[in-house]
């Protein structure tokens, strides 16, 4: 039996706390899952939309919330291909129209019709949420729900970008910020069998890139980091990660990159960031940006996790801290990830 | 019986107009090929050559010219696949290591070795040239010298360009800047099987683009150049050239790109230009370089103006008249490209 | 008002003649679409579908006929992106599972789940069909019916071919058999930018090639046929299109390959083929199977008839003709395609 | 200062036993070394070389051998870009012409020039052995010369079959056959990244492949074998390397692969392999040669070695248990890779 309402963190002004409070249970349409929500990681992106940071923005009020962990409580009509109880992972794209040139090519992220979970939908901070079977990944039996919510977006988004990177087996990939992104991204360049020089510009950071698999870390700052990293990888990065896409970040990326080497960029800051045409025409570099990840890659991604090659760091807590966990994020305050725990009282 | 001396027309000081002098007729070395040369393109490139713009400078004296077309005078020693009268083709990668990573991936042109026709060796805007024998394309039996030259470059450059774009038969391919270059890869693309949106500011060009085989050409100064874009090719082009990397047509060529498309830079300005974050990571739009063309592209690109796919509309002058050329060059008036002609008296 | 009965050609027992009868109206359910047969091409697969002659077999009483253009006439519940009175197209692909690793990666045509026109599902050889509202193809307005519905299987069928071979703009495809599937392919195979070298057996097919734009036309019996592949290719074709695969076409298509090339199978005959170990090694040839195309395959392969570079040879027939026609095809006389014309008395 | 003379295995008629004998040592030309063998694989290609088995043969006298692992004794002229006493590394391709089309892209094992180490010029099976200095790999200073030996053979070819399966990292590889190839495939496969099913018919190569790094190892001879492997890979494996084309271990893998998967073959024995047209089609199935590995692809085996990820089962042996060790191997009596060491009495 479902309860008729639930707890919530609510957007309901821009840039204003978010308010916890009781709202009603949603009810599943067609071809839709009423997903009872364990965990629920905080990205900075639900930050940017709370508050209402980018050109597109949300409506309030809606419930932000994209790296959902969970269980089916109720079929939509229609719904055949699950079961109430499989436990499911809720991501960034809730659903597509699966017939635009995108959808038929597999690069549903490309949707110009896509609605977006914690965006244009209600998201995953609240007790309940609603999915779209279609885009509902599978998880197994017995996973860790806190543990795997961070792949759904962190984990899908690095992975992602560490394929546009074109690097392959044995080469050398730059990963650029070693946050809630980097450190995950680290992880899955070692499964993914590259090699990786880390940048980031604190200790801690530096030593987690080296706990997490990194073959080499460089402090960012250090006026030899573009030195350093042509000499660790005899002539600069295969693949560029740039998760933090700061200007001097992206700067430094484009020095680092091999000749023919592709730099990637999965963040999302806004303004522009200035190109040197000499640089990027006569060493053939490919800049690409690469958002989240399809149903496809969202599958890859949970699949490396569960076969225990990512683990993401996380820090749990409780749905009641999502504003001081805010107010850290925003601060650049947090290591690892924090992953909202439903589980707590 | 080859002269021992010859016209040449010499950069003895950066900026100074050229010295058309007699100079002595170079002796080819091991591997090496003397050219007498029929017909030899001018390129802006010669232009950045002479004036010393960018930051690795050639050594004064130098001969420029890098589209050459001739026959073979002397062989090197050891110089077995080439014959005298052999008709040839020198482009601007004189020679290049063999040996690097990018050598022995068929990316010469990447060569951190390399050496450059009218750059760091003396190139075309002389009676005779060296060449190096493993660097010189083939041309056939009866073909039209003056007519192939600027196939050398400009077309190589384009055709490689367009490969860059990875824009595929019955897609739209944006072809920003209809001048020696542009209206040559208008050509190409149309050989490619590429749907052609070509971008121009004068009328002239526009008329050029249409009769060289453009679908459609638009003024690139309307305020509706980008919205007339998108609408001809339903949602935006699968692959732009950006055949002049000013900072409008690149600022133009990232609104006219599809979704998951690339936009390719081919020219060679001084500079930077601003990219926008959220377009190129929300579109996933892949920014490239792309610098003249390795042997298989050099070949290829010949192929396609033998079998008839290709013609530079192209105007005869004589060696002597190089420093009124470049200075039309330096002022933007001339079209199509201008070809020295060494059967002129 | 739609009629409640409508004649069709229905399969009532492998290897006996179709019945031409009259049947129910079928109704569309959810998602789908009843479309009025307008015009529906006649395809070898038919005929292997009526004589039962696959391992998986369609279960009689059935319909076939997979090429259909028409019109629709009624929606189904919740469709809403198509309307009364639209041109529509209906290939083999009826329906995929839109949630496999295949469908997710825009590979629909290898879904386990799917089901297939004429096949597994009612098809064209009547005057209404059903068709699945996701996977039916957009008709420009002013189609002619007759002329595209071949474009539908053997139109897609043939380019995905081609693009599977993996030739690029300026390279030799080399396409065997000049029958219905062949005719078309040498026309897409022109509009890619490719060059081509077409066998058969017969002068005629040899002239319908040239008039299609084949470059070469080789009678593939001839002793010297492979010789003068190589010579006209100058090495081999990049990429060979075996549209009949008969062990005799597949041997010498492995002859005709040039190093590195691929040569694809679009056929489905049943049997084996001996492939040569050694040359496929020494030589990195690259063998593919390719079967019908995906929606994105199809949107391209109907552009490229739209813009007039592809039309199929047609000869059109009424549906009570089905029995005749099938027996022409059985005995291989039949020259391009027949195509079902219901507008005819 | 060298001897004149040298110990060598020498091919003096097919199908007979090797003479060892002494011979003169050979004088580097331009462009060549002259390598101080100090370590020899001993590959199948050497036993089909001695019997004059391939349709182009060898002309004896001629020395086999093609794992060469030495140090360079002699430079010749014109060669500065290696030093006396640098550890080197010669494979199978001893040289190719660098100008043709396939040199010109990377795809020089391709060269229809090219001269094959102990095949069409003499090769390591004795104490001495010319090379060409740019087709010569260079090892670290500090290697182990008798393990890094059948990395130059075994190593690189199985390497580059891996890559031609195009499978990518997190998706699995089926690899048939756990010898000399087999085992060094397992572990390159796990460097990329792979999940790795292995076959082999002996309790003691799957225990090797177990060892070695395969997730699951399972008996080709098992009546289960094929749905075992559907099963462990959750639908066949997305590549498989046939390490030994023997025709049933060939049609186990068409049935082993996954749709849109590929069959990657690098034996090379004599004779043909029934191919299934309709599986072939239906699942898009790639098959696909290959041989040995451009100096790219050499250099990137060494650096995985090098770097720890992979090791060859080696046993060492005298020169002068070359026809012993020919034997064995003709029995497939040889488990791992049999090392010829010269620093042995
Ligand atoms: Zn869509
Ligand atoms: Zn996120
Ligand atoms: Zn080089
Ligand atoms: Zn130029
Ligand atoms: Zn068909
Ligand atoms: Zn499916
Ligand atoms: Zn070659
Ligand atoms: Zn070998």
């Amino acid at each position: 039996m479902i309860a008729k309402t639930m707890m919530a963190a609510v957007v309901r002004q821009f840039g204003e706390p978010l308010a916890i409070e009781s709202v009603p249970v949603p009810v599943p349409g067609p071809g839709e899952l009423l997903v009872k929500v364990i965990a629920c990681g905080v990205c900075h992106t639900d930050l940017h939309a709370a508050d209402g940071d980018w050109p597109v923005k949300p409506s309030p009020p809606f419930i932000p919330g994209h790296e959902v962990a969970g269980v089916v409580a109720v079929l939509g009509p229609g719904v055949t291909d699950f079961g109430e109880g499989d436990p499911v992972g809720i991501a960034w794209l809730h659903d597509a129209c699966m017939r635009c040139e995108y959808c038929e090519a597999g690069w549903e992220t490309l949707c110009e019709h896509q609605h977006d979970t914690g965006y244009s939908c209600d998201g995953g901070f609240a007790e309940y949420v609603i999915a779209s079977a279609a885009f509902t990944a599978r998880l197994p039996a017995n996973v860790d729900f806190a543990q795997i919510a961070p792949i759904l977006c962190a984990g899908v988004t690095t992975y992602k970008g560490l394929k546009e990177t074109e690097a392959r087996p044995g080469e050398w990939v730059a990963i650029s910020g070693i946050g809630g992104l980097g450190h995950v991204a680290i992880q899955y360049a070692k499964a993914m069998g590259l090699k990786i020089v880390a940048l980031d510009v604190t200790p801690e950071k530096l030593a987690l890139a080296l706990t997490t698999g990194a073959d080499v870390a460089i402090d960012a700052r250090s006026p030899e980091a573009i030195a350093d990293v042509l000499k660790a990888t005899n002539g600069g990065a295969h693949g560029v990660l740039v998760t933090a896409v700061s200007p001097p970040a992206f700067s430094q990326a484009l020095h680092m990159v091999r000749r023919k080497g592709t730099v990637a960029l999965v963040g999302l800051p806004p303004g522009e960031f200035p190109t040197p045409i000499f640089d990027v025409v006569l060493k053939r570099i490919t800049l690409r940006g690469s958002i989240v990840g399809t149903r496809r890659d969202l599958d890859e991604a949970i699949a490396f996790a569960v076969d225990g090659n990512v683990k993401a760091e996380i820090t749990k807590a409780p749905l009641s801290d999502i504003n001081s966990i805010f107010a850290k994020l925003k601060a650049g305050k947090i290591e690892g990830r924090i992953v909202l725990d439903f589980t707590m009282p």
